[in-house]
């Protein structure tokens, strides 16, 4: 299986993220990528494709124009505004509150923020762009005939959703991935999600389709960020009513319930019959994830990947999270390795 | 003109305030009260009247039973989830997002904000609540026959809405004192808010209500805080109609357009015909003030005084904002010595 990757990854590296009331040092670090190379390198999986330029098309199909010009354009802001930290904003349109976009950049941060552990910095979006790219030259491989292809995004993008930031994400690669499968001519895409948070972001993308299948395993929203979205009665709306299928579990959830989940998800995607599966892989399911609460074990990982490729279809991995940093070269290429020898 | 003043505002002092991406000593802070208490003495009010105890009476008729429960349990939730700094939530129930209430405290603490400056405190359940009670006490002064009387609070109220706290706000003691002025037999009660940010707590609260008027005065939405309220089309609702103005104003507006708004809320009120006046004292509006952008200077605060006097209601001020301390003390008292010799 061929893998994309940037070193652009490393312009965005916020000094703070907030968790707890305190500004501690992010859970989502560059050096999260260096685990995941070395085993790649490990396991003799070497053959690694230089990402092609960022494409901007199928981007601004799926997101807001307003929003990718903010991210574009939010760190001159900030500091022109005279702000001498990180992008974090303070106030957000909350309930019975006006949905109008403020022209002050802590006010618009605001308004296109959905979390705010996610700092923007000054290399934020050179990164965001670079993670993209990533993703969208792992997509052609997979369209031109490669059985899978893995796209080693960083930042993550399962909870950018259509004019929101958060959860460590700006654009969502996932998403962008499958909308480039279809207008490469897939009739219709299945995104399955297995980061241990719910991609809130592809789900909001995709919520009013029925070409886009979308299904997300994770930690239930009453006790897991994003906290807001991702329940099992959010089923799809309009024309994408049935195409949206959420699997939230409690905490402590071992392999056995989950894989059971994963199942039911597999079943669904093959009934559904897509051309292509995007894969948004978090190994943040993992036993020892310092912010995630499913009990995975890095054995289960290969299983994943088996259990994916049963289904047959062409395969865009896609990285999202996985904190447990000594541990995530080996989650992830697990999947990969169970996938490639199933 | 009696005035009314807890020390227990003394225990809402965060460590932090989020500005700028950076944590900093909160402008809202436990000094502010001392300087205007040195004022008063100054000038020979010091009529001071003890707070009576908390009636959460008033309080429950106009906020939302789970936020109130949600400030009373906020802080034993949060440290026994382990988290280590004060209480500042991550992610927020946006556009397309569930208005569900989380189990977990961080979701919690995020479903019931609507600014994450405002950190929540061991000591800011029983601050906010002495802060109500300071209010209370000094309706009471008025209902009671005082021609006016100043209640001295701290935390202030008026950003703290139905179900949500931020704005350095948490109980809204003006909306609950006009609460008040209604069940001790007044028909009609105005709310006149001179804060130089706009009252959205207060707007929220009363938004459907043709029995109290509200009159704000502040800085545009557009540019500043609380962002996403406050814009001249929001007229009230429902029964609510035409019983809510904003005045939003730009950057260095000056005292003759400020005076000119407060002249024509003055006329509103008057022809509102109200039984009693409450007033949201901010001094934020102040020139020098670090966090706001009006152009008033110290003696225009007398004029303010002079202007509400002319309605010739039985008044209540409580305070709200207004961060350049060493100005604080003279502005505030400014207003109420106009009142007084008016």
């Amino acid at each position: 299986m061929k893998f994309t990757f940037s070193e652009d990854h490393r312009l965005h590296f916020p000094q703070a993220e907030l968790h707890g009331g305190e500004f501690v040092t992010p859970f989502e670090r560059p050096s999260r990528v260096e685990y995941v190379l070395n085993r790649l390198r490990t396991v003799g999986m070497t053959d690694l494709i230089a990402p092609d330029a960022y494409d901007p098309a199928p981007v601004a199909a799926i997101h807001d124009a307003g929003y990718l010009n903010f991210l574009a354009t939010a760190w001159a802001d900030w500091t022109a505004a005279g702000y001498r930290g990180e992008i974090v904003p303070t106030g957000f349109p909350m309930r019975r509150m006006q949905q109008r976009i403020p022209q002050e950049i802590d006010g618009k941060a605001g308004y296109y923020c959905l979390a705010v552990e996610t700092a923007i910095t000054g290399g934020t979006w050179a990164a965001a762009q670079s993670s993209c790219a990533v993703a969208q030259t792992a997509q052609r491989l997979v369209a031109g005939g490669d059985r899978a292809a893995f796209a080693l995004c960083r930042p993550p993008g399962h909870h950018a959703a259509i004019d929101m930031y958060g959860g460590y994400c700006f654009i969502n690669n996932a998403a962008v991935a499958a909308e480039m499968f279809r207008r490469d001519g897939a009739k219709r895409v299945a995104i399955l999600d297995v980061d241990f948070h719910h991609g809130n972001g592809t789900q909001d993308i995709f919520y009013h389709r029925d070409d886009v299948l979308f299904c997300s395993l994770h930690g239930a929203p009453e006790t897991a960020f994003p906290y807001f979205l991702g329940y099992a009665d959010e089923t799809g709306a309009g024309k994408g009513e049935g195409f949206n299928a959420n699997y939230p579990m409690p905490e402590g959830t071992p392999y056995e319930v989950w894989g059971a989940a994963l199942d039911d998800a597999a079943r669904r995607i093959a009934t559904f019959g897509p051309d292509a599966l995007v894969v948004s892989l978090g190994v943040d399911t993992f036993k020892d994830d310092p912010i995630s609460y499913f009990k995975l074990d890095s054995p289960d990982f290969l299983k994943i990947g088996q259990r994916i490729a049963r289904l047959g279809l062409p395969t865009l991995f896609v990285m999202e999270g996985g904190y447990a940093i000594g541990a995530i070269g080996l989650n992830t290429v697990n999947v990969l390795e169970g996938f490639e020898n199933a």
